[in-house]
């Protein structure tokens, strides 16, 4: 059955709504009076399809249609979910949602993607309050799990439940927000940092880049997987929250922001965050959180690593100047690291395919050592693998160091042929074989074709040598 | 040559300098005459050394040795880089700072970990101010690049020189703060988030862990790739930095905080904004600047996935919601989905690695085919791969729509054979082949075993229709 959801106002948090519904299998109608939005809604489904369904092993559903519709009655005919996404004036608000519900089903989600007005604001003067509630998102829309749901006294329980469940099934989090405020939770802890971020600016301390390399290089990676509070419970170390409290509290009195109202740090505060972040953690001991915390940062600085992006751009850098160039032995020992933990799959041990990536990484170094370079290939040659032979001899797992040796078994013209071996390097013993066989190709024609001259040699020389210490 | 550093003071923070320049190949001297330091130390090394070199594809420096010695002179003698981290007190790092001064060699690099006090506070009365400065870390500090260094006027700038060498070295960035004021940076951000989530939790508005949630479901993820001033460059869309700062700023004076003392926002505050966030991402259009965020957001998600934590904890329960049976056809289409930005390598299509990784894919969902699911695993049996050959046929690329089909073309005892096709779904094109051999193992003895009826029987049936369908 096909299930409707209606947008209201297609900007960039509309049309990510509408962008995430329609990925997610829905029939999504949009209304919005600017001529510009089917445009502009077209530009962002472009993004969010591009990237939505790459967060996924599992097939996505069928994608549903997105239309523009000339009136709001169109749009929310049917509709399951109605979500209203104007600008931020109250009486614009007020007007939308009277529209909506002249013609919307009363037990449709009528859910509002303010960031600053409560719901109880939304429901003044509706004609049934109990439908209205605020679903607040944060961008892209597409991507980020969040969503604030926050309802009010007057909002019905049912249909609270109901937009629990849809938001959970087109794949984001509801944050039940129990206690309605001006801007919820998330935009005042935004709101304040923004403020205090201004505040450097205008007085000359940072620049704008200068703020964000202080965010992304530091608390922003802890942040993106544990928030504050986690975070601070294992800063406490072994004596946990309540000594961490003990040590920075007083900190709080201390002129260290330009504005330095604060809450009283009294025992009963004290006891209340310390009991909730014993109720939110408890169950692991501080070394377990020291361990899913780095073993978190290693995974979120590997991906943007393979990105070359953000602080992953600093450590690719850092690896670059780490490396030396192969010593010209037989065979080469073109790869020495250690497993990483986001290289093991259910089993526990490493996955098959970061074998095969191990050997793709000892071949890439042979490729440096041969003249096959970045440069090479950025003027448009190189290898590419036509077929790998694996055998898979013993487990290996993360922490454990391996080392790949490779001999080059034949290389004549265009065609190419390796053995590596992967040894654990606390015994020697071999993890895993590969005959590696890979065919030089023209980056233009994306056809085989003859490797320069000095690449050539450099193959032939190698071939000799590897095969005199055989 | 061996390089020195000598950490004055063994907590958490001292212990993650002496980590990471051990590491990084320096020999570490610590001096903290807490008895239970030497401990202390062992663990966050143990911690270190687990995770940092899983940080790198290439090998590591040779590890130096870490040393307690029972002397501030003694840690001190030779060092090139000393690293001040003692208790928060100022008397007490202006009486450390004169006992390391006393001994230490006069061009080393004396830096304090000071979360808050100014270098030219710590200089005060120090027989030589110019070699002073803060380099404050963020803890874990052997993963997370950030240091703060705050130099003063007083600072010898051939030293200043030096330590940001040293820093990038040992695989940190060092954020060079010009103007130095109480908590530097990013404390003072850290510091407004911290009172915002202290009244929110008073107030009874949320708990610790929504807090945590609504940070590491949301901006948590967008600051970790880019910060605050690029995120919202972002959020303005085509019309940049100066059209979200007339859309937001006028939100300083809402009373969404509890603190309303904002800086006033003239037209000179919006084009300082707006000016050096120009120079900091203007070279790049609002869709590129789209594109990279959407990037780095898919690739730390699917990090974090693959951890099973946080956002990637959402994501996989929502992964396996999505997910139905297999259809009991011939072949078994064992893969549909598409490639992600994270599988991509040098030469712009997907690394060799990865296509194994898919066949690994279909292979685990042919044994939750035929009964050997998670459950199976967990009570102990599994099957291994063998041996693989894959031969690459035709090149893919991240965004692009694979499927795999699944044989079984030999399945007798603890012995299955799978022959794997990988298809480009928008034309058939068949674009790599994968002979895969596995044993049926028990997870105990972790040998070769036969596998359980109800699976055995589930091969035997499969091969049989397969070979029946050749």
């Amino acid at each position: 059955m096909t299930r409707i959801a209606a947008i209201i106002g297609g900007g960039v948090i509309g049309a990510g709504w509408a962008a995430r519904f329609a990925l997610m299998g829905w029939e999504v109608r949009v209304f919005d009076p600017d001529p510009d939005a089917e445009r502009k809604i077209a530009e962002v489904m472009t993004n969010a399809a591009r990237v939505l369904p790459m967060l996924y092993e599992a097939p996505m559903p069928r994608r549903g249609a997105i239309t523009c519709v000339t009136t709001l009655a169109e749009a929310v005919s049917g509709a399951e979910w109605i979500q209203e996404s104007v600008p931020e004036r109250r009486d614009l608000k007020h007007r939308v949602i009277a529209e909506i519900q002249a013609t919307c089903p009363g037990d449709a989600v009528l859910a509002s993607s303010t960031s600053g007005f409560k719901p109880s604001e939304l429901q003044q003067g509706a004609a049934r309050p109990s439908q209205i509630m605020v679903a607040h998102p944060f961008n892209p829309v597409y991507l980020l799990p969040l969503v604030e749901l926050v309802p009010s006294a007057a909002s019905d329980a049912d249909i609270i439940a109901r937009a629990r469940q849809i938001l959970t099934e087109i794949g984001m989090y509801p944050l039940h927000v129990r206690a309605e405020i001006d801007a919820h939770i998330a935009d005042r802890l935004l709101e304040a940092v923004w403020r205090e971020a201004l505040w450097l600016v205008r007085d000359g301390i940072a620049t704008t880049e200068e703020i964000d390399n202080a965010i992304r290089y530091g608390f922003g990676l802890r942040w993106a997987q544990m928030g504050l509070f986690e975070t601070y419970r294992v800063a406490g170390g072994e004596a946990g929250m309540r000594h961490f409290l003990a040590q920075f509290g007083p900190c709080l009195q201390w002129p260290w922001t330009r504005l330095t109202d604060v809450p009283e740090f009294t025992d009963a505060l004290v006891d209340l965050i310390a009991d909730q972040s014993d109720a939110q953690s408890g169950h692991l001991g501080i070394r377990d959180l020291e361990r899913l915390r780095d073993d978190n940062l290693v995974a979120i600085l590997r991906a943007l690593k393979q990105q070359g992006a953000a602080a992953g751009k600093l450590i690719l850098d850092h690896d670059i100047a780490l490396r030396g160039p192969l010593r010209d032995e037989a065979p080469l020992v073109t790869v020495r690291r250690v497993v990483p933990v986001d290289w093991t799959d259910i089993n526990g041990h490493m996955n098959e395919g970061r074998y095969g990536q191990v050997f793709s990484d000892a071949s890439e170094e042979l490729m440096t050592h041969i003249g096959a370079d970045r440069a090479y290939v950025a003027a448009g040659h190189s290898y590419f693998t036509a077929e790998t032979t694996i055998k898979y001899l013993a487990e290996t797992h993360a922490g454990e160091t391996i080392t790949v040796t490779t001999r080059v078994t034949a290389g004549q013209g265009r065609k190419l042929r390796l053995w590596h071996e992967m040894h654990r390097a606390a015994d020697g013993a071999v993890l895993a074989t590969c005959n590696q066989f890979l065919l030089h190709v023209s980056l233009e024609t994306r056809r085989s074709c003859p490797p320069l001259p000095h690449v050539a040699e450099a193959v032939e020389r190698l071939a000799a040598a590897h095969a005199a210490a055989d």
